[in-house]
């Protein structure tokens, strides 16, 4: 059963590709909406179709410019409050400032919640994401909130690889090694971790010592995101070192700042495998890198949000 | 009275050096606060002393690039309020989005309520401002506004000038001439209106008829701010046709978008006179453009709120 | 599509015939609703037929006595929110406090904010109202609004005069010009302002410049209420002495407070048109008066509110 | 120790001389403030002193006539807070619409809950009021109350009358006997109820039972408010006709609704003793009307509230 | 007309009998939800079908141990909003904490408005109750709420018993004789009234008076609620003395605390009839106990909010 | 300076002991306050002296019973909201439900947020804590929170211990090791993680892997936490079959559910070391529990959020 009768999908300028893929899966044309900046620099929104009453999707990453994306999602999100919209469902498949999440030094602002804030503020009803840094982000926000995995379609990409040797999952981070984890659970592979050492705000990486066993492995680096590079590389040095075999990198969200595309196009890396959660521009599209669509993941889960289906079932989690 | 002992200004990268100018008139020092970008694009603010119980005011205008400043200004209260400030003032000299105040088509933000729920949902206790678009925008807030006006320093600045000739001001829209109006009642000078018309999103503008008279008149064209000067210069050559003699343009927020600085200066207008409420890069400074500074009646209506006096006292209005 | 089966409209008693009017157009029963006042002044309200789940529509302009009318209203939607309506869509043709709407002295209030934060307490889902004094109001309101503009109407009903004349359409107030250029707009007539100075907050009009060139030409003063009558009649007589022939006077909203009605009628006025957006006694229509009901437009809008179609079509906007 | 160093008190147009007394007793003269309508009936209010951080309280009890007397409080109100008042204190010394206080039909509303919402919702921090209908209403407020008894001061009045015969208290209603066992546990006197029955809207009164012993006592019939005086009438008669001998009427609030002053002086009452909680104009002060003034029990709860010391100690509550 | 296609009834731990014979009375399956508690003490829920946009309603009376039963409906209201229901009603056979509703002794809380506080943040979007022990409590929500009336099924079952002596309805206290009062209106009975002194914030209940007449008269004690009894009791002992024959016991909700039962079990009580708003285990059914089964009526009542038809009209009160 | 003149410290019945011993550091009384159930469960409280404008501490971990400790803390929190206090900051040293931080399976609830949420509706202004099980805890609240850490006293209590072999500290979550390296970075320690797998929402722990190397060295293991001891007890075996050395237990939280003492006591664990953040009866402690005290480190915080000096400072973070 539907609820609201017409679902209709529009895009901010963050990754029109995405949503229009998403469109492409679902049957529909995406949706008729001006987003630009007048010369003062102010953004504009303007939706070209009727959508009272109706149940729409606004698709924005927070990709770069960050803060330009997060404001042209408010205002699409007040635009379509008061075009009477029936319900508004924020799609944001890479969840910025997620990093910002606690207070570990006196004085900063937990901004992922800021974010979660102004969201609801704006009106959306909900919001579907995707492999958040934290799954505490998700308790954030007070609105029902879907978050999909990447996992699954990124094990399932490498297991087409058909890899010989024995596997590790490699975590960066002692403090967050449950996306590892959870890969490895799912390839049947032992896991390791790199301790690295960060020092103040500004993002210079120390050097890091290995826990855990690679030697003559295969090794895959999981990550939700791949920023600078610098982390994934110093890991991979490391575990390199330590005489891991190929290393394949694998991260939901390219977010790919500064020289990272040319640092690990230059890395021991072998394979960069990331999906479209944001768009990725061809001048960084390094030799090496495999991108995963996840429209279609996106497309089913707002085909079930809307037809009030199960969205876990997606999952194989409990028929729900 | 001071309700909060201590008195703490910060600034965001909008404008370090109103906000120093500010502290200047004050005779205390600017707060110690790293406001910088990850290269992730992710803002990061960090207050780098104690504000616990105390009276905070942030100086942030919405200056370019605008979404930017919104959200630098959002984190920096978030961090202030969860570093347990005593009352937040949001110190916003230009707001931007004002123009975004209406549903003036189908379809389209009230971006200008917006920001102000964003502000308000962000954590701050209250608003200082100067020269709004509209003073509806007031009542955008729930929480207690202080806007100043930038009319009476203009005008001053004027009256020193000794124009000998009859004055006429000269609004640039029949639908909003008051601040025009205000201004002429301060100088004793008549109203004229020249009349554009505005097609579409883009902001084309198209001829323009006056209404009232300017002939053999010194005429100062009268605007909130200058945009990318289209509507300014367009006002100008309509009364320079109808024979205005030396023709000033004043307005309190300079935005100077695009070309506006070179057009400006190649124009039939003597002097332009901005306030410092946006900042001005030497290089967008014409050889006509005069900056009347804003910074110590800000930094008087800072003190006024924070040690319990009257703000409308500072403008000649009844005593309070 | 109707997310809500059954449309259901109440009135108060600010003007129950324009609600009657209203069902007429929309060939429905106006729904049974107890409004009146206990012995101890108490207003009280009991709707009298089930309304779980339905689209309820509460007709009430702000009419005179305009706190009965605004309490009425809040405690109308009290009753149908505690009645469990599916949607509670405030109709309300006339918004009074609407000048109320910044702070232009120290220590006012912002009435027209306050009353539509109580509309939004009260439990209002969204609300329909007509020719706001300001568009800026809208955003007063964080729930949706759908503004309906009476200037078509009146444009039309003067196109129905087929006015040899040159037409210029005068407004009363150089900061609020908008609606008379939008009428100018639409009668290619030229645009003409009469200059008022308000002294105090008790309303005495002082004499008034005209801006703009009204000789020899049928002459509209174009206003969105008529209150005391007196700005409309300074201004008329000025025009009258600046040579202006036929002059009529436009309005959407009859107030018509105090002798207005008398001193219209003995002014150089010809004649009067106003809507029905507020009750007008037979006491109050002089022979000078026309009446034009905005019911079948406030009745197309619920319609085209409760099936989901486009409001803003019904303006010739693009098509929703 | 005081948390605002001035303490003010402002007076809507309900109760001037109330708010007098109470700066009276207070020692501070009474805040300046405008309260009027203008012609076209809309409520204005402007504060015309400076309020900035001070503690402000509003002299507001909802008198005849009510709804105006609500609006003026919310508009003040919202005036006070926008002028920066460090604490707003509505007091309000008669709450009307208390006895809508539940859904005792279908589809009525809980009108004494939606104005504790507006009262929030306009910017009040606390609320000072007297004798409520019933005590749950303070539930209705989720801000701080204080709520006074008038309980103490009419026993008193009455111990000074030195009666030598038994002495029974009366209450008006079985559902509501609280007041009246109060009254009589201060006085040591018997209880006794007579039952009425209320039908419809319409407050018609039907005739009532007796319950409990009346016969050669000296009566006080007890309630909160006099409002036609049809309830208290009734029962008067209705123990007279069981043999009560001197029959005295105590009630907080003096409504007076429409024709209640004459039938009162007409009736078998003794004495009709009230307090000054709403104004009582000489013309409706009958011969046997005694006011007892509440301004010296409202005055030192305002001081204590200002001060921080214990308000509940005022009524021999255990010491705070 | 359902707004929502499928209604789905889940039980917490406080009644699950009473949500299977609700669900039995709908004919539909009770919903399968886990809700039990880890080793650490903390309840845990999880509702076990896909529940998007379907009318979901939680049964749940806060029964004994109360705090646990709070809990565990906040925690299922949270984990039904967060899995996307439609629409959320708490149905809260018995709402425990009523009778802390006011503040009638310095510095205590009002609990009853806290709890309906929480039920809201928790965010359910409608309330069904049973005889609240004070209808105002029906004020402390801002969402929609029914409560059903328990008194017309205890009177049907007394009319049953055929009894021949005239009867007289007795309540147990002076201050809240209105449930007791409608109980006689049903039955065409008298009224008297047993009034006890409590004493600091012990359950000590005094001896008491009697107002009224029992003699020779058949009674029917009526109460919200049988706590420990002691209440109750003493009302019996003081008619018995006062020469009423038999004796009866009426009250929605069996708490029966601490030895209650066996003190109602060797009363002069004959019959106690209460219903099954409450578990009520073996244990404490004493012989004397009757039960009446309150699920067809709350079943009924969840059919008709499911089905937008009027809940009023099951109490023949006017047809809505 | 202090905002607030008095500071006061009230507790609810969670842990008196550990509030006696906070009021001793500070130097002042335990605030007097009744918190108990009636005998019909419902919880009462009631602060029994003047708490006006004061700066006002609730002591009250989320012990055993989870859920009374939680409502006992909410009606504390409403009754002195409801009493006028000044500032209110709830002071929960072990904050329960925080497992339950995210939807990691279809339709639970996100329980530490809606906790947090409870404890802001109840009108808390602020929250004091300790050793959150995730950080981003602190971003459920939207109120400033502190947050204490433990880590800093247990390592200083192992550094007295004069270890001579090589230590390790031990996480017992591959997702959770965070605290593990706190804690291995202030003893110079190296890092080792064993990793268990949960299987449903029944706590069963399955047998684990190590990752890292720990043979020969003294094992701290880690957590913050202490349930039924089975992670720990898990934990502890697979070490000790790779080859530790000495092993220690090192917790924040001595929940110690079940049978967890005995386990622990029969345990190859050579001593566990908790601190009083709960209370431990002495039937819980083992002959080898230690017990750190948090109290000072609350009492100096309590302390320095009511003078308003840094409490970051405690930490030797950056001076505020």
């Amino acid at each position: 059963m539907a609820l609201y009768e017409n679902l209709k999908v529009f895009s901010g300028n963050a990754h029109r590709k995405l949503a229009k893929d998403i469109c492409r899966y679902l049957g529909i044309p995406l949706g008729e909406c001006e987003v630009f900046k007048f010369s003062n620099d102010n953004t504009f929104v303007r939706i070209r179709e009727n959508i009272r009453q109706q149940d729409v999707f606004l698709v924005q990453p927070i990709a770069f410019p960050v803060n330009d994306s997060i404001m042209e999602l408010l205002i699409m999100i007040d635009a379509a409050k008061r075009a009477s919209a029936g319900r508004i469902t924020a799609v944001v498949p890479y969840f910025a400032y997620a990093r910002s999440d606690k207070k570990d030094q006196p004085r900063v602002p937990i901004t992922a919640r800021l974010v979660a804030n102004l969201i609801e503020t704006a009106g959306a009803d909900r919001v579907l994401t995707l492999e958040l840094h934290a799954g505490q982000i998700q308790g954030f926000f007070n609105i029902p909130l879907d978050e999909l995995s990447a996992i699954p379609s990124l094990a399932h990409h490498f297991r087409n690889r058909k890899v010989k040797n024995n596997t590790v999952i490699v975590a960066t981070d002692a403090g967050d090694a449950k996306r590892a984890r959870n890969m490895a659970n799912r390839l049947d592979a032992h896991l390791a971790i790199v301790e690295k050492v960060r020092i103040g705000n500004q993002e210079r990486v120390e050097a890091a010592t290995l826990i855990g066993d690679v030697r003559d492995k295969t090794a895959i680096i999981v990550d939700d995101e791949i920023g600078t590079g610098g982390t994934v590389i110093a890991t991979a040095d490391t575990i390199r070192s330590h005489g891991a075999r190929d290393i394949y990198c694998y991260a939901a969200h390219p977010v790919l700042a500064g020289k990272a595309p040319e640092i690990l196009e230059n890395s021991v890396i072998k394979e960069l495998v990331v999906t479209d959660s944001l768009p990725v521009p061809p001048s960084k599209m390094g030799t090496k890198t495999s991108v995963i669509s996840v429209a279609p993941m996106l497309g089913e889960a707002i085909h079930r949000i809307h037809s009030g289906s199960s969205v876990g079932a997606m999952f194989d989690l409990d028929s729900a």
